[in-house]
């Protein structure tokens, strides 16, 4: 099974490494870090992640994860990469994204039609791409799997192994990541932080938001 | 302030990638990437992730983070990474870990007659270093704190803030995250999860942790 990690500069980097750490993990799985060029590529906090491989060398794929981007990344610059998500989505099992990395999917034209979600401060964008926008941390829609921000691509890949090779496999890479969370505050949603939080961060967060569709 | 991530051949990723969402984003943070040379570093789900500098120029820092190995990582072949830490480790405000990454605190020299936890997979083994195991997610002892396994380097990270910065920021992190897990199980820590599956993952995984200390 091919599992396909697409890298890009300016990805958010827990949005690649949270699934990574369990779907790469999947038995027999043959993983690929794929991006415009081979090397180190530069996340949005600096840290340098290395794709071994480069993205027109890889035709087809099992599953593909598309990360999100949480600063500007200008998407219009890399129109190579929008139109392989659209060719290679054609021979997924399953094609996932985490955070705006649906807005990703969506510019890449998958997403018409398509129940799906995002950050929550990017929300209202996937309707720009023809998607339908689904208030749920993790959303499947046929074979299009998409999680909210950044953290939720745990969630939405022990849920996805779960679909690919059954609960048992999900259940032992949820303990060996002993991921019991334990969040000091019950703020991690728009709908349960203050209001003023929400505010300010959706402030922030759209502008740069913005810049992944310019 | 300078906040430092160790990196080193056959740690885990996500110990790394968690806190460094969180903690890199401190206001005004200076971060180093530190490892024996720099260059890509191979974790033990063989992604690789760049240290862009070398430990031994680094001779203080304000916070230090060292992540855990879930694989063969033989620390006796590095006894230059255990005495940088205890040297720096006098250097700190806060001294910090992720998963095994205590039982590499305590191989150099520094949980002696410390509270401590680690994956519980290797809770037994914190006792050698002369540590006083503790069994919860998150513990604090003096200026050291310790994380559970993996995924509780994310909580960890936003208590730290907390501490670091005040709470403010740590619930813009949690809210710009989206940090509010649904994991699809309760299987998450030995407690929770079905005896069959926790001895069967603690057989697997105390081989690799033995290795930690050999």
């Amino acid at each position: 099974m091919h599992i396909t990690f697409l890298l890009y500069d300016g990805m958010t980097a827990l949005d690649l490494v949270g699934p990574y750490e369990i779907l790469s993990r999947l038995p027999n799985a043959q993983v690929n870090r794929v991006a415009l060029n081979p090397g180190p590529i530069s996340t949005d906090s600096n840290l340098m992640i290395v794709a071994d491989s480069k993205m027109s060398e890889l035709s087809k794929t099992d599953v593909l994860i598309v990360p999100g981007a949480g600063s500007a990344t200008t998407l219009q610059e890399y129109p190579m990469i929008l139109e392989w998500i659209n060719k290679i989505h054609s021979t997924t099992t399953w094609t996932t994204s985490v955070c705006t990395g649906s807005l990703i999917l969506g510019a890449s034209g998958i997403l018409d039609g398509v129940k799906a979600t995002t950050h929550w401060a990017a929300f209202e964008r996937l309707s720009m791409w023809g998607a339908i926008p689904t208030p749920m941390r993790i959303v499947q829609d046929g074979k299009i799997v998409t999680a909210a921000g950044v953290s939720a691509g745990i969630d939405m890949a022990l849920v996805l192994s779960s679909k690919i090779v059954g609960s048992d496999f999900a259940k032992a890479m949820q303990l060996a990541l002993e991921y019991d969370p334990n969040p000091p505050f019950d703020v991690g949603s728009p709908g349960k932080a203050p209001k003023a939080l929400v505010d300010s961060l959706r402030l922030k967060m759209t502008s740069r938001f913005e810049k992944i569709q310019e």
